[in-house]
């Protein structure tokens, strides 16, 4: 039997620290309103969008050519979702009439079988379900399965469930090896884990088949793609290979990840889903193989992934190239999924530990500080000049757009900001025991023997190391605390009540657990100190030998050529360089900073003149000053580091 | 007056080294074989070619239809020019038949008013003149013209002469500033040195001005491709930068190479030969900049240049990456024409060191030991697993190649190297100077004060740097020798009769001169000392910062996995490694091998379960091979590394 926790749901969750609370107010207050108006195309300079107006033309509302990508109803979708956590978080009338107009809107623009996409609908109304390998009609489905599931457990409104269900049933309908049926899989996975969403929210068993059969099928011989080609007469896209579908085997047979990386984290959260589900222990064992391959060979230190622009994808083990690292804010977001789930059935730091990195460095830096703009490539070496003219960077920006033709990354990145409560704690019922992955400050209830019982959680993280928890409950209660003690942690301390507590005894897999009568008013105090790390790469990471990175609690650190002039690839510092962390109020709408010794090569010792010498070069002490990663951008364009030389004097 | 010295020519050299004499037997005996079946398309698994196909079409002996590249016929130019130097070097009764036979079919092929492009007269009868910008016409009119040259300075047969000279009476009456006369360029420089070329055999000073007009009216506004397109309706290939064509400002305006980096090198090799002709101080002046841009920001340590894949371009200073490194064979060829050039005008060992640096790296790579397959791309990194999957390294391969749909490379380095006599030596008439600019060892005979006097030159160059040379004279002969001491040697030193001569009060811009009256069998004995040198890139080349490379001699080195295994980023050396230098007479047709320590990290301070790690590794030493770089990829595929890390240590 798989066991697993829950995740403590956002509802009973409330956060009030001064790192997330205010970007949750900006998702709520600037980027979902922002975005709304985006997706009725009413920003002057933005990209248009047409998302909205897509769904107009689809209820019949309006004549009109359908307009923007095949799979512009996910804007809408991941929109609609990000506004559910939003009210989660906090009752809004405002927004939440928007969502209950844009879930009639679906009602409506959803025909009499169920069936619900406006491509399809507007442009293609008879060619529904023949290009499942290009099209995202089962992808677009599942976001809005995501989205129903979210407002639905935001306001407890279950209109949006049923029209979704009505479209789950008509899949059912469609998909399966009964005669007739279509025995096929969605190019782009993402309907698999939305299933099990709506399964678990409904009951409906029939939701959690589809998506054991769309995992089942996927990759089998004879191949799929290949027979629904073969009966159509329109293709639209290039052929690609099976893998950038992650069909290029049977999913139970895959132990690298392959291909489109978004695709790849999607897919790999429904399995993961589905293991739990029906208690499938070859599942699990797929899942962990896949998952150590991308944390051990295809991760770069921001947690970001997929590292070929070409194909968004991933290449091979250890191809982490800094410069034209793809690492596409939505890969990075997919990565925090999947960890999750790893994590809920194995309390394991390693997953949190995954999750915590990816969050605050190769998400973060996916939005800019004021919320506005948005990268959509995560590279972690930008040199502006090269990327003007080099057709191998041309993915690479070095600022953050306002909003994409392929507008993915922002609202994935609001809805995953809007729902990040849901992260924090789990509960596992059976033994009792609330585990805390993440140190964001807020309160959390949960209820234990039948009591609700209130941890209040208060840091200064991510800039400082000690958290203070306080339990609240009307009675005595016995359970187990359980802190996740980060790997980038080396010395944690843990007082409960003020004594000191040996971790060592009560350590497991990096979870430090509390196990007794909590009280209320008691206090846990856990102190992780925050020392300025150097983090090298595994050595055949060709691009990083001889380098290393600043990382001091869970935030990687970056150099930008505001703060270090230009040429930052001739900083080298050494593994006895100190560096000194410092809160600046001022800078970045506050952040920590970290300055340090380092060398550049003395101008003296070589000569524009001449481009290759046999003197070796002098080096200059100088002083560097490092950002946080996420936060890099946001002042004007210019030169970005992360991995930096490492003079081994 | 732009004084200039010249080129002794290949008809008074012949070279019997034990490096080059191979190589030329091999252009000679194998390559130009070889390329005369692969134009015929007679050779079983190369790419198509049909360039002779396309002749006998135009000649109207063959009904077909034309085949190939729009420059299709500058292939079988450069084999006819590789051919004349051929029969310089030695005759060759059939392949001189062959070539003659080539000479009636140009005959044959050429229209009534002395046209001759294959492709316009077979597929594109009305269309001539009418695409300048994209159809190569005048390039594959330049490229005839120089194989004429070429031939007839080798047979003395003037056919060809005569034919080249209807095409550019031709090209004189389409071309100019007069009304009905196309006032343009060719989107690809070539035509501007081949009419100087034709020029100095033929005298007619029209070809010279045609040859100024089209570098004067380059770059000038209105902009003549865009006039030209206006007038067309055809347009055959994507609009490209002005600067692809170094059309972005008026040629004596320019001041960094930009564009695709053969046009631009062929281009300045032009406005070279015009500076001396027309002893035009501001072309020089130009030539000069351009120079110092190419080779003080532009170039690699192989002398490789064009470092960016899209468009086979120059991008910006120091934009060098080394994996990525595009550095097309031809460019390198190129850049060898360009540095012969500058080096008649001024006897500087800048311009020698650049032309040995380039031949013996850049340019040697790009043709396999056994002259049978070509490299295009000549990067200096090469992981071939990564080569496989990503598409930023889709034109770098990891076997050279038979032969290509775009054939430019083969036969230009066959016309490089069988020409390679006439870039060893130089002589000053006024000043009655006798300049050697590249050790390759044989005979040359230069006539001063109306005697035949002979220089014999002996070494085991590159692998020795004892150079020995003998004057053969009847009578006693007064006359400067120059030598030139190379860049890469630090403690040259000289005898003359066994006495050793003090360089420092004789040696002017890198060459030593010994000015003497000299008697036949008076002997020079030249030492430069070839230690292995460690070479630094200005540390403004991101990429090779903390790295150095390996150069003995004239030889830049690099690491192959056939004798360093795999992950050779790995690999570190630092400023106190030792290498030591040894002949491997049965290694790769016999090179010298370097053999040094260096340091690998432990496997025992990582662990390939960790991708990242906080612990600095430790580092195991190792000792290792380089083989020069020029014979890389003859072994089996695997990875190549020049540039190693630097270890401080």
């Amino acid at each position: 039997m798989i066991k697993h926790l829950q995740a403590i749901p956002i509802k009973n969750i409330t956060i009030d620290d001064s790192f997330w609370a205010k970007r949750q107010t900006l998702i709520r207050e600037t980027v979902i309103p922002y975005q709304w108006e985006a997706m009725n195309d009413t920003i002057p300079d933005a990209e248009p969008s047409h998302t909205v107006e897509n769904f107009r033309i689809a209820a019949g509302e309006l004549k009109a050519d359908y307009y923007g990508q095949v799979f512009q109803d996910s804007d809408l979708a991941k929109w609609l979702e990000a506004a559910g956590y939003a009210l989660s978080i906090k009752r809004d009338e405002k927004l939440e009439a928007i969502a209950d107009g844009v879930i009639d809107l679906l009602g409506r623009a959803q025909q009499a079988d169920g069936y619900l996409n406006t491509y399809f609908t507007v442009a293609k109304p008879g060619k529904k379900w023949t290009n499942l390998r290009d099209d995202h009609e089962l992808y677009c489905a599942g976001h809005l399965i995501e989205a129903a599931v979210a407002y639905y457990e935001a306001t407890g409104k279950r209109k949006v469930i049923d029209i979704m269900s009505r479209y789950a049933d008509h899949m059912v309908d469609v998909f399966g090896r009964k005669p007739g049926q279509i025995r096929g899989y969605d190019g782009h996975p993402e309907i698999e884990l939305a299933l099990v969403r709506l399964y678990r929210v409904t009951g409906k068993i029939g939701y959690l088949e589809l998506s054991r059969f769309f995992v089942d099928e996927r990759g089998q011989v004879p191949y799929f793609f290949d027979i629904e080609e073969a009966g159509r007469t329109e293709h639209r896209v290039a052929r690609r290979n099976a893998d950038y579908f992650q069909a290029h085997l049977p999913v139970r047979a895959q132990k690298t990840a392959e291909g489109h990386s978004v695709r790849a984290l999607y897919l790999f959260s429904g399995v993961t889903d589905l293991a739990v589900e029906y208690n499938d222990s070859e599942l699990l064992e797929v899942s962990k193989e896949l998952w150590r391959n991308v944390t051990r060979k295809r991760m770069y230190v921001t947690g970001g992934v997929g590292s070929n622009e070409y194909w968004e994808s991933f290449t091979i083990d250890y191809d982490l190239p800094n410069d034209r690292a793809y690492t596409e804010t939505c890969a990075a977001i997919s990565l925090m999924f999947w960890a999750s789930r790893m994590l809920q059935i194995e309390a394991d730091r390693e997953y949190a530990d995954v999750m915590e990195r990816v969050l605050y460095n190769g998400i973060l830096s996916g939005i800019s500080l004021d919320g506005k703009s948005y990268f959509y490539v995560n590279p972690l070496e930008v040199w502006p000049s090269a990327c003007d003219v080099r057709e191998d960077l041309r993915s690479v920006s070095k600022t953050r757009q306002a909003w994409f033709g392929c507008a993915c990354c922002p609202p994935n990145i609001a809805r995953l900001i809007a729902s990040l409560g849901q992260y924090i704690y789990s509960y596992n019922e059976s033994e009792q025991e609330w585990f805390v992955h993440l140190y964001i400050g807020g309160q959390a209830h949960q209820s234990i023997d039948g009591q609700r019982v209130q941890l209040t959680q208060q840091s200064n993280y991510p800039w400082e190391g000690h958290i203070y928890f306080t339990v609240a409950a009307e009675q005595p209660a016995e359970f187990t605390i359980a802190l996740r003690l980060p790997g980038w942690c080396k010395d944690a301390m843990l007082k409960v009540n003020g004594e000191s507590v040996a971790l060592s005894s009560m350590t497991h897999k990096g979870y430090a657990k509390i196990k007794r009568v909590w009280l209320s008013g008691d206090r846990i105090e856990l102190i992780l100190p925050m020392a300025v790390e150097k983090v090298r790469s595994n050595p055949k990471v060709r691009e990083n030998v001889g380098k290393l990175a600043l990382q001091r609690g869970p935030i990687v650190f970056c150099l930008e050529e505001a703060d270090n002039g230009e040429h930052l690839r001739d900083i080298r510092v050494s593994a006895a360089s100190e560096f000194t962390a410092r809160y600046d109020d001022g800078l970045l709408e506050g952040v920590v900073v970290l300055n340090g010794g380092a060398w550049r090569t003395d101008e003296a010792s070589y000569d524009d003149d001449r481009l290759y010498q046999t003197d070796p070069f002098k080096s200059t002490p100088v002083q560097i000053k490092a950002i946080p990663y996420f936060a890099w951008a946001n002042r004007k364009p210019g030169e970005m580091l992360v991995w930096l030389h490492e003079n081994y004097l």
